[in-house]
């Protein structure tokens, strides 16, 4: 009894609206000292930024245990998948630090805590959720456009190695230059030096950007496409208003109307006949 | 009465045609002035600027001073944004100066009389109005990408400080830094600084420009369905016309239908019975 | 008689589709003709080139004449858009060449009869009414962006002049300068140079980066949606089939449908009525 | 008999989820083996890859073997676009290598089967059809573009051919030029070094900019619209259910409930004359 009086005990904090604009708040805090230790602190300075992080690793670390606890049973927490998010980052920023090596190590690690705003503020989940949920049709465009650099990469290697290795050595650098000349930084410059010894290279990278701006245009079409069904068929599905639901609604009501068509029709000839037969 | 009559009178003033052309060509002789001021002008000319300037400053006066007098009453003036933002740019004009600071203070708040045209041409103002209303859903992806910033900063600055402090010095620089990268602005540049101490580092700079590319694509997204949704709700309302108009006229007389047939077949039912009844 | 028959005549052969298509392989080899003007040729090729480009001058004249004298009457010609825009572009090369400046204005002139393919082609002519019609719409955008332009110009030539004049000299320069920024063409470098006397100006910069970015954005979108909704109307209006062709349908046959139950119930009453007052 | 069997039997395999997958294996394999050849590799490795590669060279050519003999007409095979695909692939890195140049070429072909991935994963398949599909609509807008680019072009080269030959040399080396400041890459340094001569050179720029920025927008629009439509007519057609499946649905329902209202207006007509007539 007293362990399902505490567990209600620790839903209601952890469903309160101050607990959680604290939550917000002491994240916020963490990422601000996470940002001061960018700056060039004297070690007093430093020395409170350590005693800081470490307030606030343990503040997170109660929090977690809170909501935890609070579960009706203690896997039930596992379940939700911005939950697994939350523990992860939490646990990960417990990890001892001795060594210098595992000093960046932790503070990368404590970066991420700045991520729990995420799941701590609804409308960011619903935004990173619509772009999971975008995920799977734009796998494949990335995976065409993975292609397209590729082959291209493998014959600026062949060809262009001699010329500039720097840029063209093999085909994974040939691939970072391809990207390069896909956000046109500095692409003339890469073009020029080819077209010096290949006066046709243009062809290369003009196809190229081409390629990757068509495909690029076709894979914002299709993320724009999948949002805004999914963003109709929810509103249709939410709200029973607009003309979705209008229609639907005049179907059925057309097929009612039918019905009752058939039943007045065939009173009507049992009338006719009524009025027939008895003369 | 005599009041009245003269705010009657200044009503006129303010809403007549000519009044009106009068003010915007003020406002963009006001912008031709402030944009003379910028070039080398002799001291005869800036003279005659400075008295330009001053005549400007009184018609503005004159006029906001037409229209606050004109309400009904004093404060409905300041009910309306757009009355205002009017007000403030020209009260801000008629601040006294004397130094060489205040001289720099007086005509930067001058140039912001050109946004008056804003507020006069009625086409601005819708468009603003249409940017101010999307701004709530903007705020959110905004938000996201600053967290996608921050966490990109901070492992920058721990990283790469060594190589290069004046592009990942600290938190602030950083960001700064990336920014110029999501802008594609010699970012190759930056990641070959970094490339030659860190060889993988490549997968920060390409993962970051993935990132900020999904989440603004994303926001234009989010943009083009609120603005859409918002015009096509608009022209609804306001047309009865169009498709949706349409299916909820239909709607609604079917409705209408399904009570005529329920009349009708009673009628029927009862015609029915009465035949069969009295035989 | 003779005349008309002559106009007859004439009109066949403009309507031909030999003759359409002699015309865009002239247009196009006068294009060609062109471009070998801009190559280093010998001077027989320029004796060439020079006659084959009074036999296309001439040929030109000839097929406007034919266009002209083909029409009922002769100022039909010229109530047409496209036929003013061919006349203009085909007299404007019959200009009289002398000294050296006028070769040059000739040239220039003669480049723009490859503008004669877009009148030629039907599709092309679709495409740039589509762009006609699209800019009053633009207009305000265009007219927004200006006002953020000539302010930021305005700020930036006070405040940047004593730093760099050549960028910031006056508000013209200035203005080209955030052209520069908004394409985002070695903005830092422009950024930076400021930065050194005033730290705060990448606030300058960042701000004018959004707004701008927000505006154009909004620019593209309403020029989506404009396109839409015509291309919609225009496809509902013309074919009759769809879905709100076939609402339409149904919203009128409902209407019918209603005075039809009218009549069907009050003959049922009539009925109803007969059958109860003779008893 | 023996060999319907047997056709039979390489059906069987080819239609083999396990044979789909070692054939994607071999392809990504295949991409593998020829991203090595980019590396410096030691003789005994560069062996190797090369007997992997005539390995691979020999794997798909049985596959496509296969696939041709299982057809039951041999021809049937080059009636789909995407088996005529892999025929060309194939049977081109089954060319002869002898001389240096030769193994060059042989490498080049040897890349595309890289493509490959293309016609045996059906989503990607969807995708190049969707993008050729979108071809004729796009390829006015090209041609557009390109005349918009050769009047700038040879404007260009008349213009600026003293200033820099390098870039204004003659039209197809200012084409590129063009292309060059269409992308905004290092576009100021060209327009700066112009303005010194023609200070009114800005314009030719802005202008260019503007126009090339109109039509790519447009040519987006363009590509989205069509998309969408086709994919909205693909779904309609596909699923009959949605919203256009349910009015058509009700456009047909409701001519079926007017011709039984007809008939029921006819029955009381007659209901009504019947019970009239009598008395």
């Amino acid at each position: 009894m007293a362990v399902e009086q505490l567990k209600l005990q620790l839903l209601k904090i952890h469903q309160n609206k101050i607990f959680e604009f604290i939550v917000i708040s002491i994240i916020i805090f963490s990422a601000l000292v996470t940002g001061a230790k960018t700056y060039d602190i004297g070690s007093t300075m430093a020395n409170v930024v350590a005693w800081l992080d470490m307030l606030i690793t343990v503040f997170f670390l109660i929090e977690i245990l809170i909501r935890l606890s609070s579960e009706p049973r203690f896997f039930d927490f596992f379940k939700k998948g911005w939950n697994i998010f939350d523990f992860i980052i939490v646990t990960a920023s417990l990890l001892p630090v001795d060594g210098n090596d595992t000093v960046l190590l932790a503070r990368l690690l404590r970066i991420f805590r700045v991520l729990r705003l995420v799941s701590v503020i609804p409308e960011l989940r619903i935004l990173i959720g619509a772009l999971i949920k975008a995920m799977p049709r734009m796998g494949y465009i990335v995976l065409l456009m993975f292609i397209i650099f590729y082959i291209y990469a493998a014959i600026g290697s062949f060809m262009f190695e001699n010329i500039n290795p720097v840029l063209w050595g093999n085909i994974s650098i040939s691939m970072l230059t391809l990207f390069r000349v896909a956000t046109f930084e500095d692409w003339t410059d890469v073009m020029y030096e080819t077209m010096a010894e290949y006066p046709l290279s243009w062809i290369f990278y003009l196809s190229f950007i081409f390629l990757t701006a068509f495909v690029f245009l076709n894979m914002m079409i299709g993320v724009i496409l999948d949002v805004m069904q999914r963003e109709h068929e929810e509103y249709y599905r939410e709200s029973g208003e607009g003309e979705s639901a209008e229609v639907h609604w005049i179907k059925e009501h057309t097929e009612q109307m039918e019905q009752r068509l058939d039943r007045i029709e065939s009173l009507l000839l049992e009338n006719v006949k009524q009025n027939v037969a008895p003369k």
